[in-house]
């Protein structure tokens, strides 16, 4: 607390009114926080150490606009808890809760930002029988971000070239607790036109007995000014199982502010114990309209609809639940987003 | 984070010494939290947007400041959670959670702020038989706060004329968590020296099966310089149940500060389930006054005494539990208060 | 909220990379918090009321960087939640959750400051069959910090004499709920270059039924310049049981940092229930380095090893557990810290 210009205070206040319809069940309506962007609130700073040294932090809390809530009961700084000793030519070294890298290079192609009714985190599900769920259950997984991370990331200045490691050790917890050990990398080559990168993460946790859970993805993006188009592909493996997912985003400037469309597919192969996995995929359209009021300020809305394979039952954020399989789900979303 | 002077931080730090006996069992001595404005820690901000417009945040912590917990252990923004875009001629649309209309027009006739030995806020209890308990159990609520509430406001000049409306979805939610769905209005007109208004919430829930609960109130204030005087009523609805508060306020000037004074009485009606209510009525005295160091200090003293019918059990905060019914109840405070 | 520079915004970030060996058991590798200075993020403030009178406040959250939760899970500002009047020649009055008399007076002879795997709290722990765990169990107890505090603090300016007392009734709460009745004071003597200093404290609460538990303590500083020695001594005392605390610190300016080093013993003696304490003792041995940056942000190195009695197992922070009595516990670890 030497001089008060070293905390910035930032954050994020997101809510829409949404209406979500799942086949066979009651459509219902709702409030929602965060459909453009998780609403939050966080503080960082950082502190020129001379010599081209620097000292950061970040911490970031998640919360539910429509309740006051916590996003996480148990992780109040959810989004992110870190501390980076950096250099301008040799990188940065970042301790503590993070992204992962494959989560890195997955959220950036998604035009929807990986929340609302369009989000590709629906195709990400826990609930569905796959490798994410038979190698973390219902517990906190690691397809976004885990605990414990000892990360090396590149410097800025290397001509587009971008990228990092993470490593996690267990610290010998549980993985109720969110304990896993995590080894990922990301490397990728970027200029304000055109990008492309690939990223692994492995984790291991007292769950995956039947060894590693892989999850591994490459994506791209090309800027041709009137469009910015997107396209990603991610594959999740455990034991006999995979799942593979593929997005196609574009992004337009129109008027004051941007139409987005995505596109997402989810495929299953394998099986887990004797449930064998194909026609448990989906299928995810999604189109929005960003209007812009400031930099700072927005109105959005969003549609979707999901379609699903003849055994899954994958559905929209917000509906009613016990959509029988192979049913579909309808979002619809308005929304205000103000950054701060 | 464009800049940091988009974010207010500010909070109220409210500590007190209390003593509460309550008929027939132990005296009890505590530190209190909040006794003349509820602690909390916030963040606010106001962007303007040019051509009248502008967007706006809120988000509110309470705590207590005895033990450092959250006021509420499931919300930690419990107070406020709020997202908005105003125009100076058409008014507020705000989404999230916030304060019901008739909580709205109540709390500001009460000169304890509804917090305190002495608040208006202690003969509206959800442990006692009666059409609260009956539409909420324990669950939180609507009698001061919803979840998912949906606004508009009026504007601010159109000359003393003041109000607006709620609407909350349940978003498919179950009443333990906090979902209830609201319509409520408020309507009023004030200027410095004399203000009416009037206010209606009504809220279902997964328990209101016998109806809606309704919550409807008045009141006013007349500042005759030398003393104001406040003056409210309440009534709680629900199935065969009825609640009816009446509130009288006084705030005088004196010295470096202010003299409180405050008259409350609720009475029951009806019955829930096969009991019967008339006789469960109390009443509650309070007398206060608060010395102003400066604008944002103050130290306070306020002393009450709760009287019951002989079947309620109406008790000031900080007691002993256990008090018979038709027993009476003393409360005595002193503490500090600062604003920031 | 009338300027935004009554409030500052202030905070630790400390993160490191961990391994504890425990004898029999596999040794562990972790992320921890808060090895140096714990991790934490805090708001204060002080107003001027004139005539050398001020009020303020402070509010301070302990979290952990590696998993982003929230160092207590019940409450969140755990570290201190105060308001205060003060004046400068009568002193303070302070109101709310604060550190005990005791550990004001013990903490600052730590060279480890009570944080870390050399830390002297290591040999307080509540694991220990002994008078804290007979008077706490694992409920929080007050070696460190109490609820409901009514304290008053010398002022300042007393020519080295330093000091306090503190008072928290137990509010008729539980101990579950952290509820105890505390009576404690400090009283010392310091100028730059040497210091000592007594503390006792005593609780009461709803598991000490066979009479109070007593925290006393003695501790001194010596600044040789070279090196800076200090000692001390603390006692625990609850009805048949006994536990002394030594501890001698240094601490030495050497190049851009400070080495430390640092030796505690804890001895128990009488007994609990039908168990008897003596050859319950250990002792740990502390070594680090300190690499300043800046003011604010430092590296550093830590080893120690904890040498159990043959019928103890206290052990260094972070390992696995099921350690034997009277095995040994190797802590080592490498981190950042950056105060804000």
């Amino acid at each position: 607390a030497q001089a008060q210009s070293t905390v910035t205070v930032f954050g994020v206040m997101d809510a829409a009114v949404r209406q979500t319809s799942n086949t066979g069940v009651a459509t219902n309506r709702s409030v929602a926080s965060g459909s453009n962007s998780t609403s939050r609130l966080g503080f960082r700073g950082t502190e020129d150490l001379g010599g081209g040294l620097a000292a950061s932090f970040h911490l970031e809390h998640g919360l539910l606009l429509d309740s006051g809530t916590a996003a996480s009961s148990t992780q109040f700084w959810d989004r992110r808890a870190t501390v980076s000793l950096s250099s301008k030519t040799l990188g940065e070294v970042r301790l503590g809760r993070d992204f992962v890298p494959t989560y890195v290079n997955w959220g950036r192609y998604d035009p929807f930002s990986y929340v609302g009714v369009a989000s590709s985190s629906i195709l990400v599900a826990n609930s569905q029988t796959g490798p994410i769920r038979a190698a973390f259950s219902t517990n906190p997984n690691t397809t976004v971000r885990a605990n414990s991370g000892v990360q090396y990331l590149l410097p800025n200045d290397l001509g587009g070239l971008e990228g990092g490691v993470m490593l996690a050790p267990t610290g010998g917890g549980t993985l109720a607790n969110g304990a896993n050990k995590v080894i990922g990398a990301r490397l990728g080559w970027a200029n304000k036109t055109f990008g492309v990168a690939a990223a692994a993460t492995t984790t291991e946790n007292s769950l995956t007995t039947a060894g590693k859970f892989k999850d591994v993805n490459v994506g791209g993006f090309y800027d041709f000014s009137v469009v910015r188009l997107t396209a990603a592909w991610r594959r999740f493996d455990y034991d006999t199982s995979t799942q593979t997912n593929w997005l196609v985003g574009a992004t337009m400037p129109l008027g004051s502010g941007t139409l987005k469309f995505s596109w997402n597919q989810a495929s299953l192969e394998g099986k887990v114990g004797t449930t064998t996995l194909p026609d448990n995929g989906a299928r995810v359209l999604g189109l929005g309209y960003v209007y812009d009021f400031s930099k700072r300020t927005a109105a959005y809305a969003t549609v979707s609809q999901v379609s699903n394979d003849s055994k899954s039952t994958f559905v929209a954020p917000g509906g009613t639940s016990g959509m029988a399989a192979g049913g579909s789900s309808r979002g619809l979303e308005f929304g205000v987003r103000h950054n701060f």
